[in-house]
């Protein structure tokens, strides 16, 4: 009998030939021309993952896009249950011309597959059903319970996994979620994600007169919505990047000093960063370094403003009204909820008395914090070590998986964040790909993970 | 022998008619398919000044739309010279559907006549033909001598006239320039603007990273040029009105209190003006009343900003740039240049080295202010209260109209703006229109300025 980690590197062929014939459904879930590709994908899931001997195999219908369900709970009731998600639905390949293949024509190109949604997240999912298929296919049993939860609106939402979640919450009841949605340092240097940040997404809109207004023959007696827009925007952020809306950092958890230690450790390379994001220099709130500035603390940025005459040339218009998009990052343990009680009450506290401003609140999402400590943590750092001769970093990312958010809140789980990718997948861009030796590496490492967890719980 | 005011009156019906013809030349100067047309209103103008007795009259090519000249200087030399100036060009007339009879069919309903044009410039430019004409047609003279330089590119720029007048200031040399280009305050109460704000008009330009980022990864790391704006713009103006650039107060001239007597006695509606805006209420300098506030002091207004994600929904994007145009109205004694240097100055001083602000200065140009003391002014004073039957109130126009201050650089002028619009003629918009009883008080009125002139000069 072959092991699990043999059996899978038997298998390398089969699991990239598949892995292809995933990536080659546009799965688009935002376009109306790919809805049936979208269900094309979630049954081609459902076949493999029945294939793979997982069980309960399901697609389940919602009011967008499918979600699919499979499980094998054969490990016992003392052991532990892991609950595996991941997306496969993907975003627009647009704009065409830029891709050197075709993005639904998956390619290889060195050691690199190139296709869309090959790293955000179809590559990147599907390395654990073929951790489960291996240990299935070899020594006939997963030494833990696993349980998969697979959507189809992650990048256009996730509506439907949201509004499932709470009214499932013993189909999905686990020990730990397990994510693999994130990127790692470098190809040799995996990484734990252990915090996301939440969010808070408003839009300002700001009335002033009625219609736009010559500038000659009112300016100076009527206000201006640009004008005041400017000072909201002044009074919502300092230039240093301290928020100042009252009570915005009461809930925010402290950095400890264990906390500022591991993140020290994380080996980010500030030249090549700054040089990627192509600005001036760096920039943030002077206490804190770059790598907590970017996961660990608030933040609030304005994503766009338009109004007014905008076209080329001037144009003396006193305008009439001013749309802003601003969002803010959250962090443990700010409620978004809150936050939008407190963003909305300074907004109005702040608007002078000669215009209007009319805040929406979009969506918000809490941030999440997986404790360091508990078992599947350090299964999975003892996984990565295993596989990839190094131990994790562990890092708090800036972004947001609202999912994660909501495992902990209603099913009362802490995530594994297990990436597989790399910074430069170029998701969301044209030329989308997944380094291929991480692929099999994430199914080895996702094997090792599995075993790991399971043996630490029976110590 | 009958008199120019009398011969006038006897005209009406040829002075409406000819009107109309001039009104039905669609003179769109910034329309390319209207070239041909303005061309044609330039010498359709040509003609008729020839008619009425004007000599010289010639068609002055440019590099744009034509100039029209035109004088009568046989008043002798010991009497003063008159400048005439107007615009024979005309606004767009789109949005065509709104008007309730077509732009270039001239159409009189009760006592208006509806036209584009109508008012801004053609109608009250005609006013001082007839009224010379009038002059030569019954006495055989005009009392003082009279220059007509009249552009057709007044709604585009007025770029030629600009290049023209310091090339031909002996052909253009007079004592006084009269212009006919504003509105009175109502029907029965005329008004004399004797002061122009003047403009400087920018464009500001913000970069910060080389391309959008991910306000995740990148934000509180990387500063986001729509936040950077905002505090700029904040930093710009108060939110009283109160302009913040150093240096920006020290050359206006102070209201003295005769001045503020003369501004107070300003009959401005404030209710219909604030119902007018739309806006919530009226705003501005608390030192000042809105009249001086609308006319006598200087502003600073956003006109339009764009920048980042501004579709529909939210994307979180810290944007790479935004553009904002921004201007100020001065008063005297501000020069534009002047102001120009300290407002990059400032803007320079306040941006932080995170992100790069590139400022365009697109134009600039003096206030300019008439003294209420010349000959001239008592003479339209007089002229006015002869004609309207009501003395003439005295205001400060918030709006630019640039030519009166290169009259005053560049020729040495004082400019009377002699209006004969009111405020709802719909200038700039669909139904523009010109109240006909004021047509023909127009002409008897430049009659009684030009006798006036005249007389008091003699005196």
């Amino acid at each position: 009998m072959i092991d699990p980690i043999q059996y899978s590197r038997e298998h390398k062929q089969t699991n990239l030939a598949e892995l292809t014939d995933f990536l080659r459904i546009p799965s688009v879930s935002t376009q109306p021309s790919h809805q049936e590709d979208v269900t094309t994908a979630a049954k081609w899931l459902i076949k493999q993952m029945s294939h793979c001997g997982l069980e309960n195999v399901q697609l389940i219908e919602t009011k967008g896009h499918p979600l699919v369900y499979g499980d094998w709970l054969h490990a016992g009731m003392d052991m532990p249950t892991v609950l595996i998600y991941g997306h496969y639905d993907v975003q627009p390949a647009e704009p065409l011309h830029l891709w050197e293949s075709p993005p639904f024509e998956p390619t290889v190109r060195g050691d690199h597959l190139y296709a869309r949604g090959a790293a955000d997240d179809k590559g990147q999912l599907y390395v654990h059903i073929k951790a489960v298929q291996a240990f299935l296919q070899s020594v006939g049993k997963v030494p833990v319970n696993v349980k998969f939860i697979i959507e189809g609106e992650e990048e256009s939402g996730g509506a439907s996994l949201e509004a499932f979640i709470p009214k499932n919450r013993d189909l999905l009841s686990a020990d730990v979620a397990l994510v693999s949605d994130t990127a790692i340092v470098s190809r040799d240097q995996p990484a734990i994600v252990y915090g996301l940040r939440g969010m808070l997404y408003t839009y300002l809109d700001i009335n002033g007169p009625g219609r736009d207004l010559h500038s000659g023959s009112f300016g100076g007696g009527i206000n201006n919505p640009l004008n005041v827009l400017g000072h909201i925007i002044a009074k919502l952020r300092d230039e240093e990047g301290h928020i100042l809306i009252p009570g915005f950092y009461d809930k925010v958890r402290p950095l400890s000093g264990t906390e500022r230690e591991i993140l020290a450790q994380f080996p980010l390379n500030e030249e090549r960063w700054l040089a990627e994001s192509g600005a001036p220099q760096t920039w943030g709130e002077p206490a804190y370094s770059l790598v907590e500035r970017l996961g660990a603390r608030p933040t609030l940025d304005v994503h766009g403003i338009i109004g007014g005459y905008t076209g080329a040339g001037g144009k003396t218009v006193l305008p009439s009204k001013a749309h802003a998009k601003i969002s803010m990052r959250l962090v443990p343990d700010q409620d978004p909820k809150e936050i939008a009680r407190l963003y909305r009450a300074y907004i109005k506290k702040i608007t002078p008395p000669s215009i209007k401003v009319e805040v929406t609140i979009r969506d918000g999402a809490p941030a999440s914090i997986t404790d360091l400590n508990i078992p599947a943590m350090k299964a999975a750092s003892s996984a990565y070590f295993e596989i990839f001769g190094q131990k994790p970093v562990f890092m708090r990312e800036g972004g947001s998986i609202p999912v994660v958010g909501q495992f902990q809140r209603d099913l009362g789980l802490e995530t594994v964040l297990m990436g597989f990718g790399l910074p430069d997948d170029k998701i969301h861009a044209p030329n989308e790909r997944f380094y291929l030796p991480n692929y099999y590496r994430g199914i080895e490492t996702s094997i090792s993970f599995l075993q790991a967890y399971a043996n630490l719980t029976i110590d």
